[in-house]
């Protein structure tokens, strides 16, 4: 019986997830194509070599479809400008000099509305309509990877096509701009100047909203936003997951804490840590956990930072390090790492500035970084690896305050507290929830800025009973709002969610997990990594990619299980 | 009589320059305009802010030709993709990893592509037609700048409208990669890999210049290269230059090198100079010559240098040091801040990117270079200046090898030797003329790149009689060709004679301008520079300028008395 439901499964997913069109484009197929379910394949010895992007250049080969051809062109050309957008940008934080930024602002909102230009251009429609017909006629001469491109291509256009040129400009321009108000915003705790800013990028955000939920036909302006960073995810099941998990975690949260109470406390680190020695230990790890230096690097800022880059390009930005606590920039370089890491291993050889090559958004891209920082690098075996490596860079031998011990216990220490970015794992989703229920009232109308920092401060009271010293560790705290990104909060948790369950999953087929992470072994998990996330690019919708990575439909249960194991049994 | 001289002078000046018509306009202009003509104002203790830029944003100042304006909004965004294109290619040079080489070649080139298409739009011949017309109609709606605004806008759309977009993507591909190959070459001394890369850069600049002369109705192929570099000067102009230089320097080589020789030899430069302290000095040199940190930087590169950047962001590359030798890299800073500081004057804040806003090609932004590295950096005033703080910075309290005296000697050195970039001040120019007839042959097909090598030698045992070593030290040794930059060469020796010019004319309005330089106050020097070159952009044509800047037509003849005064009469 068992045998017989199984083998129903598979043959629905058969049909459903595109395999069997595929086998059937094999079959059927005119023309000579590599082997692209190669990347399917189970790891194994050689998995490294098997998983190689395929030789063929799929950006470029023949396709029978003109109008499909004439737009993997296009959209070559739109990747290009996107990608300079990227540099450019990246360089505006890193290395230009001061007084170019002006100009400079300028220059990044042209090439957005170049992009949008060339993404919107009247006859893209009439291209659009061509290639589906072709599909819909001759779907064997459209693999899975070209039928997925065509359908991101259309909704590339259509999420840009909602909105003008104009909105598209300034939009770029406040983003930068944003970074600077908030920077002075937070030095200044200046609330006047920042409602005023902030209560123009809500305007904003909300003109975009209302032109794309018209564009959609439908009328929910949140959902709108969010689209953007979690295609696929729906601000329902959003409010369902974090229902559960505000249930759940709130249960969790005195056990833990009265665990945590009858605990020795952890030394704290005070000590002096160099610089560039810390520099030099964030390189490393990422080196270890499989960021490839040749095609990026790590740096440090004065601003926040930025995840980006492109897979050839990938440099990351860290804020600068504390020479008083090293954890602070480890803990932002394995976060960007994470991101790195997802980024480098995107299909770049075959579909380099393709849709399909690209990632499938915040959620996921949040879910590669918490995975690392989080998840990976809070395990008990993470800071065994560590601990003997910082006693030797940073001068100490057996120095208590470096064992491996106490860096878990500092890294897994429970305590509410106002501030998002160092809040401890198992509070981090109340701040998520605390400013996913504030964005959606301020998108939908029902707050007003000018009303944002008492509903601050009574909802952070409600949720977290603890109130905020002053605005910089309240309502000022995060940059999101300051850079126009409303919808993009939910990414951290839904991205926490699936990061859990891809630990379990992959924790199912990698011998000994906790060995290969103490040994610092980080090659079979970002193998796993590789093959069930980031080598899809974009080339399954949301619910797919998650079933297919770990089995199961995205959702709170992995996560609770995580930090049930981690924060009240103390077993992880 | 000759006050009657005088006045008659003036007279024609003042209607062939445009004074006339500038008059005539403001007396009957029906807008608003703030004085360009300021920035003529003789300098006075206020020159500094007297010759600020006008508050007025010209780019964005109404015009009544509605199609002018629509050019100059189209022209702002050319010039935002050549600013891109530019920080790409810095980026390139300084910061991105070496992994993302190939994709940034295809971004560059693709950049390039687009500003070609923007320039040689279909309507914009319709739009230069029409803002033509306007003009002959209504001269009093137009003032000086935006006639030679329009000038240039036109020349552009020439220059690139001659050659299509494949080939223009094509260039700029070979460039970046031409650098590559270069330093390859020269690291591998592999002639056959060189040949026929060089080749293929001959035959594309063979195209280009047919492309381009077929359109202008001539037949002069090197002309047409040049012109991109050199516009304004004609091929025959810059052989009777040589010609003449050729006959005086050649006199000239003898007896100076005959004086030199009865002197005590310069003490060699060969202790340890710490690269930071190198880099410090070099710094500091350019803020004293006015180089503006807020918007540029000064880095080391693995790469030759390039000159570029743009006024808003300037950011100059050199060389690693060498820790040998700090006059190395100061004669290279020397040299790349003489650019820089051009760049950064231009009239970005009332024209940033418009065609007028640019500098004058080539050869006055080689002048500019080469006033300050070899006319200033080269005199015994600024080795005074020099002398005592490269005691103090390099740890060698009355070293004799740091002495004015001994560190003059070794920059005023001659001695003909196989290299352009390390030769002295009076042989430079053989050098020059050498590549400029090589080149000039190989353009017009006289000379087969295979037949370079023996070529090469044989001239320069005609011209300087010596024979270089290797292919490295004789006809590897230049990144020009490589990049694809045919006709470039004879801006070094026009800008050397324009910058002997310049100082010529500005040592008669600077009070003791050696007493100047020996105190380190370059700012009398700089304000002449901006006032009289820097701030023109491109308004004037090349002849005007020179005659305006200098009170003379270029020629040798302010060159050949200043080397005569130097190594000869040993005076300078």
């Amino acid at each position: 019986m068992d045998a017989l439901k199984r083998f129903w499964a598979w043959l629905l997913s058969y049909f459903r997830d595109g395999a069997f069109k595929h086998h059937m484009a094999v079959l059927f197929h005119r023309r000579k194509r590599a082997k692209i379910t190669a990347i399917n394949h189970p790891p194994g010895p050689a998995a490294s070599s098997a998983i190689e992007a395929p030789a063929v250049i799929r950006q470029y080969e023949e396709h029978p479809s003109e109008a499909y051809m004439e737009l993997k062109y296009r959209f070559r050309d739109i990747g290009r400008l996107e990608a300079i957008a990227e540099t450019m940008g990246r360089d505006f934080l890193t290395a230009m000099p001061e007084g170019a930024w002006r100009s400079r602002l300028g220059q990044i909102a042209y090439l957005h509305r170049l992009v949008h230009e060339k993404l919107t251009g009247q006859d893209m429609v009439r291209l659009f309509d061509r290639a589906r017909g072709h599909l819909a006629q001759n779907p064997g001469d459209w693999d899975e990877w070209d039928s997925a491109n065509l359908r991101e291509m259309i909704a590339n256009h259509e999420c840009d096509g909602a909105i003008t040129g104009d909105i598209v400009e300034r939009r770029a321009r406040l983003e930068y701009e944003g970074r600077r108000r908030h920077r002075d915003a937070l030095a200044q705790s200046d609330w006047p100047g920042a409602r005023e800013f902030l209560s123009g990028q809500v305007d904003l955000a909300r003109q975009i909203a209302e032109a794309r939920a018209k564009a959609a036909g439908r009328n929910t302006l949140y959902q709108a936003l969010m689209d953007e960073y979690l295609p696929g995810v729906s601000t329902m099941q959003v409010e369902d997951w974090f229902g559960e998990l505000h249930k759940k975690l709130h249960k969790m949260l005195p056990p833990a804490m009265e665990r945590q109470s009858r605990e020795e406390p952890p030394r704290e680190i005070g000590d002096f840590y160099p610089a560039k020695a810390q520099m030099w230990l964030n390189k490393a790890l990422l080196q270890a956990i499989g960021f490839d230096f040749e095609r990026g690097g790590l740096y440090e800022t004065g601003h926040n930072p930025v995840e980006g880059g492109t897979p050839d390009d990938t440099r990351l930005v860290i804020k600068n390090v504390d020479i008083r606590n090293f954890m602070t920039s480890m803990k932002s370089a394995l976060h960007e790492g994470g991101h790195g890491v997802y980024t480098q291993n995107l299909p770049r050889k075959t579909w380099r500035y393709q849709p399909v090559g690209q990632d499938m958004g915040s959620a996921v891209h949040e879910s590669q970084a918490l995975l690392v920082e989080m998840i990976i690098g809070r395990t008990r075996a993470f800071f065994d690896f560590l601990s003997p490596r910082a006693e030797g860079l940073f001068h100490g031998l057996q120095n208590p305050v470096l064992s491996a011990e106490n860096l878990h216990k500092i890294k897994t220490r429970v305590k509410p507290s106002p501030d998002r970015k160092t809040a401890d794992e198992l509070t981090y989703f109340f701040h998520v929830e605390h400013r996913f229920k504030l964005e959606k009232e301020l998108i939908e109308g029902r707050l007003k800025v000018a009303d944002l920092p008492d509903a601050w401060n009574a909802q952070m009271q409600d949720i977290l009973g603890i109130q905020p010293k002053n605005m910089a560790e309240g309502c000022l705290q995060d940059v999101h709002w300051f850079v126009g990104k409303f919808g993009y909060f939910p990414a951290y948790t839904v991205g926490h969610m699936l990061a859990a369950q891809q630990f379990e999953a992959m924790a199912k087929v990698i011998p000994d997990i906790n060995g290969a992470i103490a040994a610092g072994r980080f090659a079979p998990i970002t193998d796993w990594l590789r093959r069930n996330v980031h080598s899809k690019g974009c080339l399954l919708d949301f619910d797919t990619l998650v079933k297919q990575a770990t089995g199961a439909a995205a959702g709170p249960d992995a996560l609770v299980r995580h930090l049930d194991r981690r924060y009240v049994k103390a077993a992880a």
